[in-house]
């Protein structure tokens, strides 16, 4: 599978972090299809595993959860990190630096220590919580930045270590495909109705995307179902552009949906190009996303906010056969 | 399946919770066993899911995990409630009470919530933490009550509704037997050489023994793992008694494996039945717990202190084949 620039085409060399025209690089996903999942990701030849995939799908008054929470680090990250670990270290890497102070920063913290690589998170000054400790329990050095969150991206991909990170490296957003194969397969290889999906920094929409329409192509599906980002009202940047209306992120995200942070991503345009194909947007409000959460709550589905987004975003929306994806383990932010 | 009391034999009636004689009941498996797990509880006609089972197994540097921490409340009781709730709901009880502050209290609180139940759980007055947040975020009814360990059990008992204890309820102890089942399957249908149980009231014990039991009568298994059930210093009961000491509880328990609790278990006799006939029983020390915590963790796998408590066991123990169940996910005490 070949490794290309999403914007001038160049194929990547080595390991480069980023194209030197600015672009972000992408893994051409030009192998048969298998229902043996893992055959889907060819380059991986020795898997980092620390139990991931196969979460399981349930149906509530309507609606099919795919409960990704239950991934081994309790968020669907670790789709994204056992691909992109499993690589670096078939490649010798032995160090490597991230920025998230959130899922990602403890998914590839986690994955790192089995691969026995020396981790360094970098996250802002400000960060708290259970998942920094997350982070800190799997022995990754968290460094502080002072400043903005370009500050802390900066600081990490000018570590000295590799910069493993989630939303530049394409087997990291490659690895998410794998969702995308196991809500068809939960639905006996059909495509549902609809897919809900929380979006902020663009790697869940663009790996499930892959995934579908890989699916597709290779004959396995006969359409592709309809992505729905959701975002909060805080930071609706995709949605925004989507409709053709400004967005102004505010000075300071205080939504409970604490995961959903990228008031302008970098993969913008690919989410963009994706929603115009095959998808669509939804913003909902803080009160929506509570009521959401409430009820899965109410119903035994202990997910995070920033999950109960996607449902809140179902809610809103004339359906037929949704999939909500519920990305984070609600444990987190007790 | 017949109920039967363990004490005097004599079946049970309607919902009894304990039998008249002062002992517990006890699901017989006399069922032919199907490798389609969920036919091996025929009692159930209506599964109430959260996508319990099917939890991952990885083998690391000797040993193999079981990553039971991967249940959708976060630990193996879940196996007990989808059984005992299902199995409640069929009979059309809307009410119940339980008496933990732990994972037993937030996998019932959670299984009771998606069977439409009111579900109130009594507590210590002194109890704190995540555990307790969880429970009240199914909707639980939280109930504080002074005084001793008895002293909440007598409460959650004599509440008016209907008493659905972890401990004494047959259906709850029986849906551990899917542990064993997965166990044997993740082993190729072969016993391993031994299974390492974090042992406090004996429910993950006695399940696990009547899966194994069940496997090896019906021709699956040609013989029975050895079952080692693992101790804190602090809370020995059991292996005090298999070994022939005296065992002094402590006045309060202080041990970070917060879980196991157990100093006077109810289920003392089947347990030591069962270890005299295919088990043993391991001692281990604060710092040996601690030490287990911290190499899992650094493998990137977060689970209780309470769980590394059986890994503290087989590291002290002579092995061939060892499986680790970890039964509670590091999320809830981080």
């Amino acid at each position: 599978m070949r490794v290309k620039c999403i914007k001038c085409g160049r194929e990547r060399e080595g390991v480069e972090v980023r194209c030197k025209c600015g672009g972000v690089f992408k893994v051409e996903v030009d192998v048969p299809f298998s229902k043996n999942l893992r055959e889907n990701f060819p380059y991986v030849k020795r898997w980092i595993s620390l139990g991931e995939w196969n979460t399981p799908s349930i149906r509530v008054e309507g609606f099919t959860y795919k409960l990704d929470f239950l991934n081994p680090t309790g968020s669907y990250k670790d789709r994204g990190s056992v691909t992109l670990i499993s690589h670096l270290s078939q490649l010798g890497i032995r160090e490597i630096s991230e920025d998230s102070s959130g899922n990602a920063g403890a998914s590839i913290a986690a994955y790192g220590a089995m691969a026995g690589m020396k981790v360094k998170v970098f996250v802002p000054s400000t960060a708290r919580g259970g998942k920094l400790k997350q982070i800190e329990s799997y022995g990754a050095e968290v460094v502080r930045v002072e400043g903005t969150r370009d500050d802390v991206s900066r600081a990490a991909e000018n570590s000295g270590a590799y910069y493993a990170s989630h939303v530049l490296q394409p087997e990291f957003r490659d690895g998410i495909r794998s969702l995308a194969y196991e809500i068809a397969r939960d639905h006996g290889w059909k495509s549902p109705g609809e897919v809900f999906l929380p979006t902020s920094a663009g790697t869940l929409l663009l790996g499930v995307y892959e995934g579908f329409r890989h699916m597709v192509s290779e004959g396995v599906l006969d359409r592709m179902p309809k992505l729905v980002a959701v975002q909060t009202e805080q930071v609706s940047p995709v949605c925004s552009k989507f409709r053709g209306i400004e967005y102004r992120p505010p000075s300071r995200v205080t939504s409970i949906a604490d995961a959903l942070v990228s008031t302008n991503p970098v993969l913008m345009d690919e989410m963009i190009r994706v929603l115009q194909e095959t998808g669509d947007c939804v913003v909902v409000s803080e009160n929506e996303i509570m009521d959401s959460w409430k009820y899965l709550s109410r119903k035994g589905i202990l997910a995070e906010y920033s999950s109960a987004v996607a449902l809140a975003g179902g809610r809103k929306y004339e359906v037929s056969d949704p999939v909500i994806v519920l990305t984070g383990n609600g444990l987190k932010t007790l």
